[in-house]
C-alpha cells in the first residue's frame, strides 16, 4: 500500500566502478500536487537497467544529466492517480521515465499510455514490451539486420535483453549462440529458449567454444558485455558482419567504463571498416572528381619516390616511422618514352 | 634500364612488430613468358602502402595470403611489353597488384588500363588517382558522409591518404583538423593544404588541442592510426558521428596488430552504438511482432521482481554480478484492482 509520503532514492554519488548502495540516499518528501496540464502518477514497477550506470554519470547526454541529490532516473510503469491533463485519466496505466520514487508529477511528455488491461501481466510491459524488448527488437533487426542462415552471437544471453535477442534471432532463421556465466543459464538458453548453443564463459575457452559452435563464422554480434568476449568475437567475424553495440556491462566493473566506447553508444556512432579495392569498379567517378579538384586547386598531393626495387625492403619502413612525406613508392624501371 | 632477369623481393618471414628488411629475401629468376591470354608487364612504379603489413600476415583474407617465399604483394603501375591478350597491347599503361618485382605475367584479371598519356605525371596514378586517392575519396565520402559545416578530424593527416582526405573535406565544406608528428608537417597542412588546424601529437596534449580546435565536437573521424588518438577522439564525438576505420598504423609497432580491430577493417564490419529510446516512436510495430511471437511460442521472457522501493539500491547490484534471472524490476506499489 502506498504511504502518505513520497519515498525516493536520490543520487548521493556517482559510481566509479560498480554501482554501490552508497551511491544512493533515501529521501521522504510530501506527495506532489499536479498543476494545470499535469498529472500525478503512482509508480507500480520500477525497471532496473544496466543503462542506469550511465545515467548516474556527469557526461551522459541522451537523458538529462543528474545532479547530486536528484531523484535517480528510472523507467517505471505506473497508474494515473490525479490528472489535470486532457489526455490522461485516473486509472490509466502509463510507462515512462518517472524515477526511483513512489509518486511523480509530470506534464505527460514522453509518457506512453498502455492499452486497456488485457490478459498480459503488467510486468511484461516493463520487460518484453518495455525498454528491454524494444532494445532487443530494434537493436537486432535494425542494426543487426539478420538474414536466414546467418550466425548470431549474443553476449549476456540469459539477461533480459539477450534472451529476447536470441529468440528473435531464431524467429528470423539464424543459428544462435549465446554466452552466459553459469551452466544453469546455458541450459535454459538451449533447452527452453531454443538457442542452438550456449557457452559458459567462466568455464569454457571462448575461442575454442565459439569456433566450435560457429563453424561458419559470426555474422552478427549483439554486444552487451565488452572485454575479452568482444575481442574474441572480432577474430571470428565474417565479411560485412554487423556488431550491435548495446552495452558493455563487464567494463563497468573495472575502473569505470570511461567515456571511450560508451561514447559510441551514447552518440549512436558507427565504426566501419573498409577496403578501397571494394570500390575499384567505381574508380572512374573518384578520378573525375579528384581531377576536377586538383585542377581547381583544392587538392594537392605529394609523392616520395624511392629509386630502385632493391631499396623497397628498407623504404617500406618509412611508412611506420613517420619519415616519409607524400605517397611512398618505388621506381622499379624507367617510364616509357 | 630493365635487367635481363626478373628481380623480386619475396616474403622471408612475417612481421610481428614493424616490417623489417629481414622480412624480405631478394630473388633473381628468368623473365617469364606470357602464355595464351596472358601479358607480360614491366613494372615502373611500385606503391608502398601501410596495408602491406596485413598482406604479409597469414590471416589476411581480402588478398590471397602469401606463403613464405612468394613474391611480396604490391600495387604497381607498369607498361605492357608483350601481349597475347585481346584487350591489352604493348605500350599500354596498367595498374594492378603485380608485386614487388620488375616483370610480371598476368591474365589481366583485376588489371586497370590507364588512359592514354596526358600531362598527368605517372606517379599521380600511384598516388592521388591510385589506391591512395580512392581510399581517401570513398572512405570519406561513402563511409564518412561529410556535410557542410561538420568537423572532420584526420589522423596521419600529412600521410598520403590523410592529406587527400582533409582536402576533400575542405571541398565538402567541413572544418578540418589533422594530426601529424612534426611541426613542419603541421605547417604544411594548415599553410599549404588549407586544413583549419593541425595538431602535433608528439608535443601537444591531444585532448586539449582537439577540444580547442573542434569547439563543436567531432562529426567524422578518419582513422589511420589507432591507439591513444582514437581513444581521445571517442571522448569528443558528436551524436551520430561517423568513424572511418581505414588503418591502425600505430598498432603495428607494438606486438602486432592482432586480428581484433584489424578484423573490422578486413571484414568491412561495422560497429554501431544505439539507444533504444530513439525508436520509441516505432514501439507499436515492435510490440505487435513481439506479441505475435510470444503467442506463437517463439519467445519467452522472465521477470525478476524485487519487492519494495526501499530495496532498489541493493537490487541494482544484481545486474552486474550476474545473479539476477530475467528482467530485473522493483515493485514499488500495488497493481490497480
Amino acid at each position: 500500500m502506498p504511504t502518505k509520503v513520497n519515498r525516493q532514492w536520490c543520487l548521493a554519488s556517482r559510481p566509479v566502478g560498480l554501482i554501490e548502495p552508497s551511491n544512493f540516499t533515501w529521501n521522504e518528501v510530501p506527495i506532489p500536487t499536479p498543476g494545470d496540464g499535469e498529472l500525478l502518477i503512482r509508480n507500480i514497477y520500477l525497471s532496473l537497467d544496466p543503462a542506469s550506470w550511465g545515467w548516474m554519470q556527469k557526461w551522459i547526454s541522451y537523458v538529462p544529466a543528474l545532479a547530486i541529490g536528484d531523484v535517480m532516473h528510472g523507467i517505471t510503469l505506473g497508474v494515473v492517480e490525479q490528472s489535470r491533463h486532457a489526455k490522461f485519466h485516473p486509472g490509466d496505466l502509463v510507462y515512462g521515465m518517472l524515477g526511483w520514487q513512489e509518486f511523480a508529477v509530470t506534464n505527460g511528455k514522453g509518457l506512453m499510455k498502455l492499452p486497456k488491461r488485457t490478459s498480459i501481466p503488467l510486468p511484461a510491459y516493463v520487460s518484453v514490451f518495455g525498454l528491454t524488448g524494444l532494445t532487443a527488437y530494434f537493436g537486432l533487426l535494425d542494426i543487426g539486420k539478420p538474414k536466414v542462415g546467418e550466425t548470431l552471437v549474443v553476449s549476456a544471453a540469459a539477461g533480459a535483453v539477450g534472451s529476447i535477442v536470441g529468440q528473435i534471432g531464431k524467429v528470423k532463421g539464424c543459428h544462435v549462440v549465446g554466452t552466459a556465466g553459469t551452466d544453469e543459464k546455458c541450459q535454459w538458453l538451449t533447452e527452453e529458449l531454443g538457442f542452438d548453443a550456449a557457452i559458459n564463459y567462466k568455464t569454457e575457452s571462448l575461442h575454442d567454444s565459439l569456433s566450435t559452435h560457429c563453424p561458419n563464422g559470426i555474422d552478427i554480434y549483439f554486444e552487451n558485455v565488452g572485454g575479452a568476449l568482444f575481442e574474441t568475437v572480432l577474430t571470428l567475424i565474417n565479411l560485412r558482419a554487423r556488431i550491435v553495440l548495446c552495452g558493455l556491462i563487464s567494463q563497468y566493473k573495472a575502473n569505470g567504463l570511461g567515456p571511450s566506447l560508451a561514447s559510441i553508444i551514447v552518440n549512436r556512432a558507427r565504426i566501419e571498416g573498409f577496403i578501397a579495392s571494394d570500390y575499384f569498379h567505381r574508380a572512374e567517378e573518384a578520378i573525375i572528381d579528384l581531377q576536377k579538384w586538383i585542377t581547381e586547386g583544392h587538392i594537392q598531393y605529394k609523392v616520395d619516390i624511392i629509386e630502385g626495387l632493391e631499396n623497397a625492403h628498407t623504404a617500406i619502413g618509412k611508412l611506420f616511422d613517420g619519415s616519409n612525406k607524400g605517397k611512398l613508392m618505388v621506381k622499379v624501371s624507367e617510364e616509357p618514352l
